[in-house]
């Protein structure tokens, strides 16, 4: 199985819950849209949400490239990118086992700015077609200006780990007698209908984009 | 108006998206269910998700003792804990400008462990009922060895800023005249029917704990 080293840094406590192997820690950043990026700012330590696309072994994040984000990465400082999926609650019969379901993935590397404009138009490609599959070629094409003034933030994943917690509670023997419900209530990201915003050219309907992060919801 | 002092690290650079004051930041504090912390952690930037309540000014951080998390903090290590709620997938007409609906608090904060049994207790339950709210007096009592190994930490927010984006795409004024769909598809998270775990005490129905979680759908 192809999988990332472990090492002090990834290294997850529970090893039960841990995976290292490509496919799992991939399926888990491809199944996300916001990843929340870590890194140190002025002494004290910073997290953004920012959204994102991978492209192979690279994460690449997108922000205004006037942005604190952007200023302050894109030197080759560390980072760490984490992206979280909530799937459901956990209710144990006593409040001590209770827990959530969960896929979460911890990436680091370092964060450089990306200046190759085919690198850069690659990865907002990715970037808005993971928001909305196919948008980036039913839009209005991004022109020289746009792509100059939009930072892209690439991250090479240099150590990666996920975490996952399935099924239900595990109580304590004793606990199972008792009359208190226990299961687990499942958590999902739904997408409702889509609202125009009332500026459409006559005749412009929803477009295929739309209806893929519609299909989306049903997992 | 009551709100946190805008600082050099709090400051958000798009001023029109930026909230300080403490209604706002609350509201969406109390509204998330899994916070984004991040904390130095052997010279690197470390981000992990964790459950957390919030009490007045001061946010708990659920773990178990012997995690990662509880080592490296509790001594007073400077924190980062961010909260994103995902709203709406903003298509533009241009790529460029397109964009997510999004509520997001970044709070920092020094990490203390908490020691004190009864603002452990009180941190314990919060964090409890935010999950399942009134699960705390449903759950079977925890007992004091449950109590000594579970790690709460506390952090009194000492900045804080909001970050929200609502409403549809803002196209360049020329655009507006292209074919190109152009709105919002609204995300929410929803809670599915609960699936108990097979081993319910004959008689034991869905608590009140899981119909206020199966409300909080519809938002």
């Amino acid at each position: 199985m192809d999988t990332y080293a472990k090492t002090k840094l990834n290294k997850v406590r529970v090893s039960k819950r841990a995976a290292y192997d490509r496919e799992t820690v991939h399926a888990i950043l491809d199944d996300g849209l916001v990843a929340h990026v870590g890194f140190e700012d002025k002494d004290w330590p910073m997290v953004i949400p920012m959204i994102y696309a991978r492209i192979g072994e690279t994460l690449y994040l997108h922000g205004a490239k006037a942005a604190r984000f952007a200023k302050a990465l894109g030197k080759g400082v560390p980072v760490c990118i984490t992206v979280t999926l909530l799937d459901g609650l956990v209710l144990a019969r006593s409040a001590f086992h209770s827990s959530v379901n969960y896929r979460s993935v911890v990436v680091h590397g370092f964060a450089h700015t990306v200046t190759d404009p085919d690198e850069k138009a690659k990865a907002l490609t990715e970037v808005t077609d993971r928001i909305a599959p196919g948008r980036w070629d039913e839009a209005r094409e991004m022109n020289d200006k746009e792509l100059k003034s939009t930072g892209v933030i690439s991250v090479s994943i240099e150590h990666a780990a996920a975490k996952v917690r399935t099924g239900g509670p595990i109580d304590d023997d004793e606990d199972y007698d008792l009359p208190i419900w226990g299961g687990v209530v499942p958590v999902r990201q739904v997408f409702d209908a889509p609202e125009d915003d009332g500026r459409l050219v006559e005749g412009v309907d929803i477009p295929e984009s739309v209806s893929q992060i519609l299909r989306r919801s049903t997992g």
